[in-house]
């Protein structure tokens, strides 16, 4: 199996400097090649960030190519799980490199998903004060969001991500094939970012990523592979995804406080108000990320349509995407008062996230301040949602 | 006592941007308008960021303008101290930041010498994925030096400043005044900097340094006030020398490894890798960095004559401005073989510095790789040093 490789550039915002986002179906094994077009001819020495999961499946094979290369490759093994993303992780990983006698010519390299690569890439950031550092995403909701925009960073005790910088990868290879190994939560986690993106969007990005499920769905992707046309049309969604999220990323790099436009980067908070409070109730144990946003875009339609910005017909386009993503995480037994009480803190919330993002139509995101959205429709969507999960 | 207050303006590297350094005497009455201004009328919160003793002197007074130019002042205190300057103690920062809220449009205030603009630097770089900082310089070195140019950071087990970013303040506010209560071994220390601007300078920068040490010296500065003109000549020498750093830090923001012209950043490590040898064989303990500079720099010029690039002439031109400093500390029971030693050990030093700094006459520093520097010349300027220092 090895598809054409599709590549999209990323416009960083320094000095008009872009990188390159290579998208493929098993072009895993070419790893070195790329790195080292990627990197130039100076580097020496790279470091593996990933955890022993991903290691132990992708792991040896990419760090021989990478040595067949001419890299000294090293290995720093993290575990896995969004609580390991946390300073202390970051201070391992920077002691390593420090031992290792790392200079600003060498580089990191992340193999795994979000919490390997928003690790690396931080410590990549204030190693020396900034080295390079490549991004090999092997889950989906890396590969089409958090390896694109520089956004790197750890959680601590008072917030998710509150400690980061932006900090670009000199390149990113997403292999598509890395899927195959992909647990089927994960998947959907997954294509409900895809979905978000989607939404946001509009025109080809919708109608491609609903073509995709509507043709695919996200289950029994380790077979799907068997079919060729599987990795070419996955490998063309995730190229148009990615294209997307780099022309918003492009327009507001540093995610400006002061935009409510709709192509502002906040306008990526889709679905993460209510997300977010899913998440905070629930200890960030009961739902993945991406799940949460799944329910969160849920519910921003329906208050969406509450406040009368969008019409019926939008609204069922939408949800009758998110029902091909696949089942979401039952949230009956949620208890709406603390549901709706962490809704309210987070309009205080420190990161700045004082906005909801609603829906005006497929493709039309609007940023609402939370002073113009009356409780009691929040109150009244939180019953219908509570009510209407089947 | 009250004079004109001058500013310099400093590119920065992102988008065209600038942030102007505004330098007086007595000024610091002025912060809260200064403050207001700078950071425009959106910034609420500021963490004033200090240690006990500068805070002590002008803590009080500094916070109160704030506050009566509308700032929501908090104030967090560190040790002084280059050990201080650590993950450790930048942790505790962010955690009191976090605990207080601070929002991506609030900001924080480094009020004290370079170890608190450091690190306060530091953990405005990476809270929130930066918000904005100011720089109010306490100290000669931190005025003419490490507040201009970007470079924040804390140190490591495995080398100082190696973790760290580059992160700009948006805006310096220098009060000479300050400088009445400064130890008179941190005047020295921080006119050996001055005068490695001036070497490297030549010119106006050179002539305007060695006149005022002629005219002034560095001794009883509290008494010195008490003339008019001395904190004119005082305003216009930091004017000047930031005005160099400025220059050369506009032309080569990131410090690129590749450059090795003359008016490449790396110059300004001109003196650094005698003087960081001393710091290292006595454990960061015997020395300031600006005194251990200052006798690196005697040493880099020796070692410029010996190689046959500096002439007697411009040698004694550099010697008798750095006398003009006042004494450095002795170095006679230096042990030889293990500054030799840690210089050699420098050559592999991971923070790049495998470069001598050397000089073909004042103003015209030149890069050198150490490949280039027999081991022999630099074992027999240590002999010579360690023999002449009187």
């Amino acid at each position: 199996m090895s598809t054409e490789m599709r590549r999209v550039d990323v416009n960083t915002f320094s000095n008009g400097a872009r990188y390159g986002i290579s998208i493929g179906a098993g072009i895993l094994e070419n790893a070195g090649t790329w790195a080292r077009q990627t990197l130039g001819p100076e580097t020496r020495k790279l470091m593996i960030v990933s955890n022993r999961r991903v290691f132990g499946l992708y792991g040896e094979s990419v760090a021989a190519g990478l040595r067949a290369a001419g890299f000294d490759v090293r290995v720093w093994l993290m575990n896995d799980g969004e609580r390991f993303k946390s300073l202390r992780s970051c201070e391992r990983l920077l002691r390593r490199l420090g031992e290792d006698r790392f200079s600003r010519t060498d580089a990191v390299a992340a193999l795994g998903g979000g919490v390997v690569g928003d690790l690396a890439g931080f410590a990549s950031a204030i190693y020396l004060r900034g080295i390079e550092f490549l991004q090999i995403p092997t889950t989906l909701l890396s590969m089409i969001d958090s390896s694109v925009g520089g956004k790197t960073g750890v959680n601590t005790e008072f917030g998710k991500n509150l400690i980061g910088a932006f900090h670009h990868p000199t390149g990113v290879l997403v292999d598509v094939a890395a899927l195959k190994t992909l647990a089927r939560r994960e998947i959907v986690a997954g294509f409900c970012e895809a979905v978000k993106h989607a939404v946001l969007s509009g025109g080809e990005v919708f109608n491609m990523t609903r073509d995709f499920l509507g043709q695919h769905g996200t289950s029994n992707y380790s077979r799907r592979f068997e079919s060729p046309d599987f990795a070419e049309d996955l490998v063309a969604l995730i190229a148009t995804q990615v294209g997307f999220k780099a022309l918003i990323v492009a327009g507001d790099q540093s995610e400006e406080t002061g935009r409510t436009d709709a192509r502002s980067r906040k306008i990526l908070n889709f679905g993460h108000t209510f997300g977010h409070a899913l998440e905070k109730v629930t200890a960030f144990k009961r739902f993945k990320h991406g799940e949460a946003v799944g329910l969160g875009m849920l519910f921003a339609a329906n208050l969406s349509k509450s406040l009368e910005l969008l019409d019926t017909n939008q609204l069922n386009l939408l949800n009758d995407v998110v029902r091909l993503v696949g089942r979401l995480p039952d949230i009956r037994m949620i208890d709406p008062p603390a549901v709706l009480g962490s809704i309210q803190s987070d309009k205080k919330n420190i990161a700045g996230d004082v906005q909801w993002i609603l829906l005006e139509g497929i493709g039309k995101p609007v940023i609402v301040s939370s002073k113009n959205v009356p409780e009691m429709s929040i109150r009244n969507c939180l019953d219908e949602l509570l009510t209407n999960q089947d």
